[in-house]
């Protein structure tokens, strides 16, 4: 069988972001796996709310329509922007990290708590949550009141560290959902000093990309997942 | 008072539908008020699945940046693209056709039922409707398998009357939502021929939207709805 | 088009709350309106209980009975009562402040508080969002520990202002819903003191049911808002 | 100890419902009880809409607020009309007996279907299921479409077997409630042609407002039900 | 009518429980019924995590396949361990603690608050609540952290006054349930201290149990609860 | 980095069950993993009902304790019996085949239908599904009415076949769930004759396992899955 190849598109603008989480999946993956790791080059260094969740949605499927030879896809946002339309676009299976940071949380501990970094994202993830029917199994969402730019180096660790204890002390927490994908390089500092599950849903998304391709699993190409009446004959994968 | 002055963004690329909506809107409001048609130029001439979707975000974002002197505004079509994206950008209230459709439906009759165009929508229709919390009230979302482009002239009417009247008469509901700017013309003749009330969204919404701005109310610049951290210094209206 | 003719009923016996929520409708609407003010004449000078609520809802009923001319109508009373049993009796719309305040504080801001009197009443204000399918909007409830005959003058003003700050400060809200008529008055005041949408549901109640009736929507006379049996032949406008 | 006095009260004017309903009870319950029967003098001969219900409410308050002597409450109409008023005036228990069906409907079987009079009433019911929390154990709400005056005699029982025996085999339901007082008289007959517990809330609600009267529990003063500040000191009980 | 025998089930290993929750149900019950308790032989001496509860659940199928005679069953532990499955093995009803508790609860306060032994069984309550649809009734679930084995005596009743007044202060609760059958006989003791209705499950579940075999209503035999394929020919009862 | 060893327990006794997913899963992991395949040795041929639910949950918990040295546990019932209880018992990731095919079918599908042995079984895995909070993703639950030991040879494969394309055509499904461990052999050639994703958990179960593990997740210590208090010192792995 030929290697696997993940798509990884970073929707924001930020090609440190990119880097960081190709890395991650690259040494999660198998190694005759390739990453193929692609960056928003219109738009936004960061996403924090709906105007940037537009344009992340736009990069996503602009990347997805360009590359039809790839295995799978790992949107790598916390919103998973333009999730839904790329999966009308590709028979490839198609995971966002927010889903899958949530779903491994769901696996691994009976209640978890959301850190995001600004408070006004927060209603947004509950929505989230809500929406994928994982509410019940979140204790809480918890802001560190940091941008997506501010979320590297110590002190960033010691922030999220700090809202994260409180979290599990006070809200009933077992494990921590990292809303971001730029807070994932901490997230193995931060389960260390914590002690519980830490889940941000990179190197765990790209092995769950993996796990939908190998055991078989296509995106289905019927009903509402089937190829978009907007473009007539293209679609790839 | 100066008169009120409400956008309405089509956010197809079809100026028969702007003009169309445009014309219920105008008809609905006080003759003083203005209505700004807007018809997107990038996109497509129909919403008909998510990649769509994610274009006619962009779309409505560009015109609510681009107009940062109107009162309110109506986005039209029945998804509300960018409807969240547009309050983060604006003071002044921005209401979708689909949840004025929605809501009013709510207003006149216990239980409704959507009637869209194609069975791919279907399950998108019933997610914004559990999202909004309205699922509760919805006998059901039923299709007729005709395209947005194919919403004009008798016999899209009839089809509506056959679909809906089924829906009446097995699954219990008592009013009629129709998912899709384009069948708003026909919404009168429908209601006349069935004789329960037919919500389209298009002249309501134009009303309500002018309610919140007449009641002083504008939309929120705290928490999720403030300016987005992506644009820097400049929110509108 | 004759004028429209708005039927207010204020379920309590307090003449001078009629008549603040009637100067508030008058106020909102065109001048050509007419707002027909009602006030019952049996029952409770306020509603602050389940009690209260039974004679509420057979005032309405009475009223709506008594007046088949009027285009539309809104009960002045958070609670709603009646508001089921008035859509059997009339076509025309009928809307509660209950619904009219919390609809709109959803359509401009992402999560509401509600402010209510007194801690007795949250209960049911909660579960009240829960039936209307709004809750998830909600980030909490919470009450002044004054009653509906305490929310006049300049103190009532600074107690609402510090319990609704908190919950913005505290819960995550973004918008303030007052849950009684007789806060109205205080609505605008509040709002410019805390820079948020405060929504009262009574200029905006009688903004939407005009919007209701103007744009062709009538009650539904199938199913539940059907005429009642109970009653043989008499519905009205 | 004294012996049980059961409050029964019949909340529309056929004395004929008052009469079958206190049998049932009567026969249930221990033979020192005492069941007080109660027949609304106001109001309808039945109850099948939301103007029945707010006069059935206003009789079930004025009853309990007559007799402060009673040890528990029970409503004898499945909308359970008054049930909240009725809990801020007394500390006796107060049970209904359309929450008494639900509830051991959902004691003695996993899926359970509501058999109704008329289709009008097919949303309220289901929307009091939402509200109590029961509806994921409904497999569904069916109608007779025969009116609460036309429930006696053996048409009425095939009548109910017919559309019973279909929820059972189309609709996964394994018990049944009937939405009436006025069918409590053919349920044995129903559950021994159907060969499943049939639930009509009847002879179980008594026992069960004598079951919580027994166990000592008593409606709490507190919150919620606590008396209506509607009425100065009269509490009773 | 012969007299009822009721079944009751202790999960656990602890002979103290039993006999305590017997008195308790026997105190309830009238003097000519008669109640078989039974005690885990296998198993643990308090059942406080899911372990606990599988071994639970395999008592009280055993219990039940043992005894084919009783009339109805009372399972004696707050999680309710084997209900579903011992609803398979016979048609006499069976009630369990928790769920009886619960409902009391909810029959006499609009919002109660759970108080359990260990935090680490507050997410499993609350999961539960979810099942059974009775969360929105649900003000919390609190926890005392103290074990099962140490609910007896006066600290154990000064604890959980102390745990359930703040709940009834801070939380807006109007009643409290005690999830453990340990804490059942300090039932009385806490309500009294309280002043608001303390519910346990085992008097009222006695009486809950009693009053749906009283009225004739038996375990259905229908779908869900039919007999278990796994087990041939051999439904007791 | 050694090689992972997953402990797959096939909760009921029937070997060949347990052979087939084990070639399933080997087939799906890395040639250097290793899969620890366990049959129950007490307990049924099937597990058809909850009776059998409570035996295959004591089967697992005590494989769990009986291999402390496993990377990660796959159980082969989709009713993920002593899924819980497991994950109380080691801090090696656990995963149940009924959750890994549903959350699977809800990464490649809008929406699923769920195809199970027996109408009997349907509500319970309704009730699953809306306590995971995927019901809203899922289409319809439908059955077979043919039993886990039916499940092989070519007629199984053509009523699976058969009873899903219905499922595609009627209910809105666009993939489909296979609820039960022994229909898993048939999913490839269902998948191949109805064009959409069938999920049955098995390979992608073990890969979801593994993803856990590589990914550097475990199953938390802290709160409700912490070492059960009943077993004093002894957590495994």
């Amino acid at each position: 069988m030929a290697a696997f190849r993940l798509g990884l598109v970073n929707p924001n603008t930020t090609a440190e972001d990119t880097a960081a989480m190709a890395d991650l999946a690259r040494a999660a993956l198998d190694p005759a796996a390739e990453v193929v790791a692609l960056t928003a080059t219109d738009g936004y260094p960061a996403i924090e709310g709906e105007v940037g969740h537009v344009a992340a949605a736009a990069a996503v499927v602009a990347f997805v329509r360009r590359h039809p030879d790839l295995d799978a896809w790992l949107i790598g946002c916390f919103d998973d922007p333009g999730l839904e339309a790329a999966r009308e676009l590709t028979v490839a299976p198609v995971v966002g990290i927010g889903e899958a940071a949530v779903l491994s949380a769901g696996l691994v501990a009976r209640r978890f708590a959301v850190v995001t970094t600004l408070r006004r994202g927060v209603a947004a993830i509950e929505d989230g949550l809500r929406a994928s029917g994982r509410m019940d199994r979140c204790a809480g969402v918890v802001a560190l009141e940091r941008g997506v730019r501010e979320q590297h180096g110590a002190d960033a660790q010691d922030a999220i560290v700090a809202t994260a204890q409180a979290a599990l002390d006070d809200l009933g927490a077992d494990a921590i959902v990292l809303a971001c994908g730029a807070m994932a390089a901490n997230a193995a500092g931060v389960s260390e000093r914590l002690g519980v599950p830490v889940c941000d849903g990179v190197a765990f998304g790209a092995l769950l990309a993996h796990g939908l391709w190998r055991s078989g699993l296509r995106t289905t190409t019927h009903g509402a997942y089937g190829f978009p009446p907007e473009l007539a004959p293209e679609r790839v994968g």
